[in-house]
This record gives C-alpha cells, sequence and structure tokens, in this order.
C-alpha cells in the first residue's frame, strides 16, 4: 500500500509500506477514507521534535471495516468507523471513568501511521464507533475531524467547564482551538472570546460561534481578556498550543476559582509553582480520551447540527501528502485532508 | 500590648507594640484569646524566606470584638469571632463564587501580626464568624484551628473532590495535613492513606481516620500508593508541604482523571509541562478561601463532632512564643498554641 514516511524534518515522501496484518484477535483492519495532517506532526516536520529513522506518519482516521481478529465482537467487516489516537479496551476502571486515552491497556494508533491506504486498529470492540450507515460523502471530513482535532477541542472545553452563563477564552486558533470554539457554543456558553491574529480564521472563529477577537497575545492578551471580564478573567479558558506562553496566557486570563482545560500538548513547559498557586484556577487537560465523546459527536455531525469538517481548507490526494505539511507549516491552510 | 516580633532568622521577640485603632470605618479590633504559630511561620525563622527588618508575626487568630468602625453593621462589640489570614469584602463576584482569599479588596491580616494581645480585621462584616455563644474553653484550641490549619486542610480536601467511594491520599503530616485527614472523613471518604514517617503524627492521623499510613516518600511513596490502589493511583490526593518533591509525589500518587488538592504554599515549585499533561490529573488549590467554609466548620466544632484542636500539642504563654517556634522548628511539637 501507500503511506506517508517522514525521513528527516522537511522530507515527507509517500512510498511503498507492507500492508497492515491482524496481529492480535482484538485488532481491525480498515480501509481508511480520510485522513489528515495534524498539527502535532508539524514538529517533528519542523526538527522541534527528533527524527529518529524514517517514521510512518499520521494517528487520525476513518474508514471501512475490512477485517477483524477473532475476538472482535462488536465491530464488524463493512461498517463506517472512527477511532481515536489511542486505542482503549473501554473497559478498564480507568476508561471507564472517560480516562480512555489513560486506558491500562492503551496503544498508541500513530506508530502504525494513519495517513496511508490502510490502518492496522489495536483493541477494535473498544476503540471504533460505528457510524449508523455507510455516510455520504460530504459527511467524511467531518467524520475524520471527530477523531482527533474535534475531540480534543470538545475536550478542552469540558475540562474548562465551558457552559451556560460563562465566560470562555480559547488561547490558539489551530484546528484544535477553532474547534474548541465550537463545541463550548454546543456546550451553552454564550460569550466566546477567540485569541487569534489571522484573518481567516477569525472568520471560521466567528462562524463557529465566537463573539469577540483578541488579537493580542502572552501579557497584552491576558490584559485585553481582562478589560472585557471587569477585570477578574474568563470562567473558562481553553489552551489549544502548548508552549509556555499559551499556557501562561491561559492561566493569566482565567479568574480566581475559573477552569483552565488544556490540551495542546506540553513542550518544554515549566509552570513557576507560585504563580499557579496564587491563581487559584483549576487546571485540567492532556490528550483527549477523544473515546469518551466520539458517540455524541458522531451522531450530531450524522444530523448535521455540527460542520466541524471546515477546519479542512485544502483536500489533496494521498500522494500530495508533502505538499499538505508544507501549506500547514508556512500557515496556508489551518489543516490538511489527505484522501488515499 | 505585647506581640511577637522576628528580627532575624531565629531571632523571635515577644516586645510592646502599640495598640492597634481603627483605621477604615469597616474595622474591628479584636482582644485574642488564642493565636498560634503556623508551618508557614517557620520559613522566614528558618531563613529560608527573607526577613526584611524586625516583622510582626501570626495570622490565625479567635477572640472576642472589642470595638468596631462606623460602618460595619454585623459584627458587634462582645462577639467571639474566628476569621482568616485574608480580609475580603465577602459580596464580589470572586467571593460569592467561593474565592474569598482572592477577594478584589482582600487584605492580608498577617500585616497586622496576630501572634498579640489584640488585632485590627479589616472588612470585618465579610471576614470574621460569630460563634452561637461565647465558647467554653475548652473549644478554644478547635475554634482557633479553624482559622487557617483546618480551613486549609478542608480547602485541600474539597480541591481533590475526597468523597464518598473514593480512595484518598494525604501528603504531608503536618498540621495542614493531618486536618486534610480529618476533612476527608468529614466528607464521607472510606480509605485514607496518611503519608508520614513520624510516630505520633502517624497515631494522630489514625485518630482523625487514616485508614492506612505509607512512610516512603518520593518515587517509593509513588509506588506504594499505587501498590494499595490496584497499580491505578489515589482517586484524590491532597498536598499539604509546598516543594517540588511533595508536589510530584501527589501527582504522581493521583490515577488519570483523579483529583490533586494542592494547599502547601509553594516554594521553587517548577511543574513540568509534559509530565502533568500526560498524569492526566485534575489540579486546583492555592490559598485556602477559609471563609467559604467558616459557618459549617464553626458549627461542627460548636457541636463537638470534630475535634481539630488536637493538632495542638503544645500550649504556651504569649511570652514564651520564641520557645513555641522552636520546638516545632525542631519538630518536638505539631503546633504550637499561644496564650495572649
Amino acid at each position: 500500500m501507500r503511506g506517508v514516511v517522514l525521513h528527516a524534518p522537511g522530507d515527507v515522501r509517500v512510498e511503498e509500506r507492507d500492508d497492515p496484518k491482524i496481529v492480535e484477535p482484538t485488532d481491525a483492519i480498515l480501509r481508511l477514507s480520510a485522513t489528515c495532517v495534524c498539527g502535532s506532526d508539524l514538529w517533528p516536520f519542523r526538527g522541534l521534535d527528533a527524527v529518529e529513522g524514517p517514521s510512518p506518519m499520521g494517528h487520525e482516521y476513518a474508514g471501512v471495516v475490512q477485517e477483524v481478529g477473532s475476538q472482535v465482537s462488536t465491530i464488524r467487516p463493512g461498517q463506517f468507523v472512527v477511532g481515536s489516537f489511542f486505542a482503549s479496551d473501554n473497559t478498564c476502571e480507568i476508561c471507564q471513568a472517560g480516562y480512555q486515552s489513560s486506558c491500562i491497556h492503551r496503544e498508541g494508533v500513530g506508530a502504525e501511521g494513519a495517513q496511508a491506504e490502510y490502518l492496522r486498529v489495536p483493541l477494535a470492540d473498544g476503540t471504533l464507533v460505528a457510524t449508523p450507515d455507510l455516510p455520504p460523502d460530504d459527511l467524511v471530513p467531518s467524520l475524520l475531524a471527530a477523531s482527533d482535532v474535534l475531540g480534543t477541542g470538545w475536550f478542552g472545553a469540558v475540562a474548562a467547564e465551558a457552559g451556560p452563563g460563562r465566560t470562555v477564552a480559547v488561547v490558539g486558533d489551530g484546528a484544535v482551538g477553532l474547534l474548541a470554539v465550537l463545541a463550548t457554543r454546543q456546550l451553552g456558553a454564550e460569550r466566546i472570546i477567540a485569541m487569534s491574529r489571522h484573518e481567516s480564521r477569525q472568520h471560521l472563529a466567528r462562524e463557529f460561534g465566537a463573539t469577540d477577537i483578541v488579537t493580542e497575545r502572552g501579557e497584552d492578551g491576558v490584559a485585553q481578556i481582562k478589560a472585557l471580564t471587569n477585570g477578574l478573567g474568563a470562567h473558562s479558558v481553553i489552551e489549544a498550543v502548548g508552549t509556555q506562553e499559551s499556557m501562561l496566557q491561559a492561566i493569566g486570563s482565567t479568574r480566581p476559582g475559573g477552569h483552565v482545560g488544556y490540551v495542546g500538548v506540553a513542550h518544554d513547559v515549566e509552570l513557576p509553582g507560585e504563580e499557579l498557586f496564587y491563581s487559584h484556577v483549576h487546571l485540567h487537560g492532556g490528550p483527549a480520551p477523544v473515546r469518551r465523546f466520539l458517540p455524541e459527536l458522531i451522531d450530531l455531525i450524522w444530523n448535521r447540527q455540527i460542520d466541524p469538517g471546515k477546519v479542512f481548507d485544502l483536500t489533496l490526494p494521498l500522494e500530495q501528502a508533502a505538499e499538505g505539511y508544507r501549506a500547514m507549516d508556512e500557515r496556508r491552510a489551518i489543516k490538511t485532508l489527505l484522501r488515499p
């Protein structure tokens, strides 16, 4: 099959790879309908994360089940399914508490490389969620978004306790930040402040439900959020970047007793204990337990109540993956969908 | 009046100070029935916090109202009252949300020095809570404990979401940690693991409701907590020390999706972002909003349902404050009560 391999920073190739096979009796093999490039894929692409030899890339996927292992009982060949970047048994105590991305049996799907024609998914029964039927083609981008960026933005909004009566700020205008705006709107918050300095992203943020835009960053951004909230800060702030500046911006923008939901993968972040102590905020986040939200998200998409697929502003054949990476790296695209 | 003044590390003196006077019309003057030495007073006593000239000491207090300012309407002379180390208006949006220690008008009471015969308390109506009547003498230590260490341990337990069905661990066996055990018991948790290596403190922890004792610290302590919880970690962990080791011990002892309540005043803490991200814990804490809990705590003490005053294992006349500091510094005493 054809699949994306990163050989070195900036060196993305689409090449022939072995077809995946059932390894464990709990596995499923999917023929992917769509996959995409994640903001986190740009860290090794830019050389900010080490690239140790040729690496299959991609961890977001939606497609049709081709084959299942002998112990798979609820997922069947022919179903259209969506899964998360962490496979989970969905039965252990941690999964039952809603933290499937910390399942005691979790396995990263990313190591298999989802930017490809086919994908092996471990723990298929616990990981995959089927749509009611084969989806019409125009729903596929939104279903793919549920696999990671929508689920991650949603978790950020839930972790930040976004909801009715609360003013919510979102730090980060990538796909996750924009979909955190959409999630916040769905969760019932009336006032949603998107922090963005890019016009096309501001436009999409407003379309997803943002009521205010703040273009400043860092301390100036914090000052703007306070100016919009009687000097107190927002009730809920979603952090969707993962840098020291964005974390401190999120904490500083939150009122005492408020909630920070952080979903940007932390890179070189060191939180100063004293600042955190006196901030009086709640802090929660980490790798999103997308599986917790998938049934609800698929339902909202299937009924056309939300259209998260709008974050894909570039669609390319899988063979042109390298251009897809470059477009995101140069911020010409918010997110690239790849069609195998 | 007589009051405690710290002149330099290790140099505690009881000397003549000016009697406090009403400064703002919202002030009250108290004649203190009891005051005490806090673990946080030991930081400057040990020279770990800078001592910038002679400093009045103490921020924990209970006593009888002597005089009130012209705008004080609910607190009256003759009442026995308890207050917190931060004065608060108890009416602003932050106070109403339960975060009185971040009140937009908050003032530190500690600057006045509560280890003294008299104390000026700002924002008396918002800060002070009166007992139903003048208390019998044997209730005074417990009422004094409510002023800080009980309220702080209670906040730690609430922030860690201690409650029925949850296994709770407590890091730190000072007065706050021990009273966090008591709070956890009151909040309905069945299994409470106290982390302590001192026999007399283990004894009091068990008396307050601890079901298990772990004597190891750091990574070994984390391993012990996991061994006691099916390898998963505790649901709730209360951190009552404030060092880098104790914070990482608390985070490491908490299961994914669990809650850390941290109330140890942070000293030189830098939380590694990546470790926090993948820990999947909730983190909440800071200076305890004792005022939120005071009515309930006073009620429990008044009805003799709890006896937090047991943490005072040394009682001295105010004049012997220096010995009270030394006994705590050398861990000969858990907490010293001073009688003015």
